[in-house]
Order: structure tokens, then sequence, then C-alpha cells
């Protein structure tokens, strides 16, 4: 079962170091994980997503507040949350197959950012499932290179942690 | 000097300790992070933003390529880059400000992912400036939460690591 951690640390140099080696020595392994600064540029926020069971949830969530730079942590359910992620995705395009990319790009909602003789290079931002469904229709035109941002989550609704 | 360093590993438990730490023991400030699947799910790429002189950046490539894990180190230079990032943003918002808000979002290129009586959350894909900016465009609306994903980037044209 997949679990949205969310986390404000003090953004500090070795903080992210600290928390990603609570994860590894435990094995426990991180299926995506997001840092960014928080509205507040001293502190930032890391969204992450792990494949476990919720004993382990709460494991982690304990030894996460022993943290001396971690200020909150909290577990956002499923049916509670705003995710979504970024992809940049280069493909091969000619003349030829310029209008097909465009239609996909354009049923998705996603963006161009740069285009060559040879190849287009399209962004998306969306739930994990659109972003995996954009690759997947665009892996027919032969994918150049993806570089993809973890989650990051939001609850619903005003409250938040 | 800002430097974004993209790094391709191999998507295993502990890897991304063993990079965080590799900075932190050197007292490198990582100032943005992002890590994601590629289209090849045995492989993630992670996108590092230092903030350093280059003899640091150099050093810390050297110090990557030694990790087993780590498939291919690169610097992309600034004006042959694709960096984009993601905002998720809560506001207040009541049906006086919704209007005000709304027409933020639209300008900047934004979406709606959720409303309530009393707050909005918004989403935006866009490089750090312009997400800059539309979370200073914002901020007089009262800011409840934000979530930001790492930069990520490409090199542009069909080149690529």
């Amino acid at each position: 079962m997949k679990k949205t951690i969310s986390v404000l640390v003090e953004n500090q140099a070795g903080v992210l170091n600290k928390i990603t080696g609570l994860f590894s020595r435990r094995a426990f392994n991180i299926e995506s994980l997001a840092v960014g600064v928080t509205d507040d540029k001293n502190i930032s926020r890391i969204t992450i997503i792990v494949d476990s069971g919720n004993n382990v949830v709460e494991q982690v969530e304990k030894q996460l507040n022993k943290l001396v730079d971690v200020i909150k942590v909290r577990t956002i359910e499923e049916h509670h949350m705003i995710g979504r992620e970024l992809i940049l995705i280069k493909v091969s395009a000619t003349t030829r197959t310029r209008q097909d990319i465009l239609n996909v790009c354009q049923i998705m909602g996603g963006k161009i950012d740069d285009i060559s003789p040879t190849s287009m290079t399209l962004e998306l931002s969306d739930t994990t499932e659109k972003v995996n469904l954009f690759e997947e229709l665009l892996r027919p035109f032969s994918i150049l290179e993806v570089a993809r941002t973890g989650l990051v989550a939001l609850q619903k609704g005003t409250g938040g942690i």
C-alpha cells in the first residue's frame, strides 16, 4: 500500500541526508521523494511516497519526529489528497510526426517547451496516473529522455499540516 | 553560481542516501533536489541544484562518478537548459477574493485543483522565476500551504545525457 508522508523540516545542509538515511538503514524503499522550499525560506517540505504496510509508516513517522530538524510529520490519506507531479519528456519528432505528438500534448493538457528539427520536448503536470498515461502515449514516437519530479501533495480543503 | 547536475542512477534502496551523504559530508548545500523514475523503471534521474563555484561542482561530479549505482553524471549549462518546477499552493479565498485569485491563475497559466468555502488550491509548472512570481502574486491573499518540487531539467535540442 502506497503512503504519502509530508514532512516540514529546517532548511539546512544535511537534513535531507538524515532523512534518507533513516529510510535506507531500515531498507525502506522510497518510491518517490520531492523537496522544495515553502513560503518561509527557512522551511522545506519533503514529500515521500513509500510502498509499505501501515505498521512501517507508523514506525517511520515516529523516527522522523525524533530528528531535531524535523518540524512536523503527517501522513496524507489518498482520498483527502491533491497529488501532482511534473514530467519533462523529449521525443523524436519529424515533420511527419509533429502533428500526432501535438495532438497527444493538447488532449492531455501539456505544453511544448522546445523543438528541434528531429525532436520535441514536452511538459505535463498532473496526477501520477495521467503522467504515466502521457508517457505511454508518447512511447511509440521514441522517447529520448525523461525527467520527472516526485509527487508533491497537499490536503484537500482548508486544513493542512 | 548555481549549477544544475543531472545524475542517472540505478533505482535501488539507499542510492539517494549515498548521494545526499556525499554532499552533506562536504557541507555542500543542496539548493534543490528532484528524483523521479525515467522511461526505464530501473533507472532514476536525480536533478540537483548547488550554489557553488566551478571548482566545487567539478569535485562533486568526480565523487558522484565513483559511486557504483551512478550510471552517468552531467552538468547542464543554463543557456542550454529547459528547467521546470511545480508548485501546489493553498490560499485563503472568499467569494469576495475568488475572482482576483482566478485572474492571477489565468494570467500565469496555472490550474485550480481544489476549492472550499474559505480556500483555493492552485497549481503551476513553469521556470523557477515564474513559480516565484506566482507565489509573490498570491501572497497578498494569505498563503496557507505550499508544496514545491525541486527543478527538473533537460538539455535543449536533441542531445541529452
